[in-house]
């Protein structure tokens, strides 16, 4: 599959890629929650989908062989557009769009619909760790370090709701050799629902000696 | 957002929606793919957001106000088709299809393409935690327990990769009043690449008093 690839963009062809695939990825994600809650006629259904595989059909002609991996500009800026979290290019993101602020923590505003469904009417368990472990990545970076996920616990204090605005932050608690301990929290408007923590370890690879 | 739904539908009904929604929902997790990796004109990308938003507005002209929730059958069977892991309706779901052995352990297997992508060609450590999370439940439910995580910890041994045979497994370690303790696995060809535990605890709702 993908591995990291140069691919470098100049800006202005970077804005063009943007202008291009972010409405495009966008019209993806909106059928996705058209899908799930579609109650129209069966016969509807059907013409749907032979429209969606036609338009599958005329973009698989030309196509990366695998995962869209992660790219860089010219400038050295990641383009990480087929993450599911982030990507911009990726229609299972949805997608957060993350800040880091002066204190070095990692925040991020949001709403999650039908797509991201567990019990019914709320976030599903495992989409709100996967979002909080998505947000460590960025509070290690934002500390300067590469931290890799090596232990994440998430703790459920109450069901997340489905529809409404949410929000999350993370930041770093203790950077202690290659292990970062990070913490984070997700919530609605009436208080945190998910709190986590995790130790972040930087890979082999990008360990410098000495 | 939507609840449980009663919404009876006699056997019948379920195999006639199963034979309209599985492959209309596999042909929006195609396009999901396609999308991600398309190298395709602009104009093709364009002509291509077009067809897809004349789609979503024909499904939209009737579809449930919310989510899609968890319907039951006539027969008292669960019908979890909005659900972002298993469910049948839900293009972000890969979907798992879960079996519970004699033992009663829950076991799956399955690939994750390019939708699922963190790390350049590896699976995104949340949606392993999210999987693993998912069979908890159902490793709960053969136990006979109706447990709700209450604290997820995942544990990453190496990158788990996009596009190959992956299996995942989960099983009750221990019943201990309201809370049950489950652990499980996930892995590739080579072996365990997550090991995750949790903490499932019994909501009060679900409490029989006595």
């Amino acid at each position: 599959m993908t591995e990291f690839a140069l691919d470098p963009l100049t800006d202005d062809q970077v804005a063009a890629e943007e202008a291009l695939y972010g409405p495009f990825t966008r019209s993806v994600r909106d059928l996705v929650d058209a899908a799930i809650r579609t109650e129209a006629h069966p016969e509807v259904v059907r013409e749907a989908q032979a429209a969606i595989e036609a338009v599958t059909s005329r973009l698989r002609e030309r196509q990366l062989p695998g995962s869209y991996g992660i790219r860089y500009t010219e400038g050295g800026r990641l383009r990480p557009w087929g993450n599911v979290v982030i990507g911009l290019r990726n229609p299972v993101a949805p997608p957060l769009d993350i800040d880091v602020d002066e204190a070095g923590r990692a925040h991020t505003r949001f709403t999650l619909g039908a797509a991201y469904e567990g019990p019914p009417g709320l976030v599903h368990g495992g989409v709100a760790a996967m979002l909080l472990d998505h947000l460590f990545g960025h509070a290690c970076r934002a500390a300067g370090t590469h931290g890799m996920t090596g232990t994440l616990t998430a703790r459920y204090l109450r069901g997340t709701p489905l529809g409404v605005p949410l929000h999350a932050v993370a930041w770093v608690e203790e950077v202690d050799g290659v292990k970062t301990r990070v913490r984070g929290e997700l919530g609605d408007a009436d208080g945190v629902t998910v709190e986590a923590t995790a130790v972040m370890v930087v890979p082999a690879w990008a360990r410098t000696s000495g």
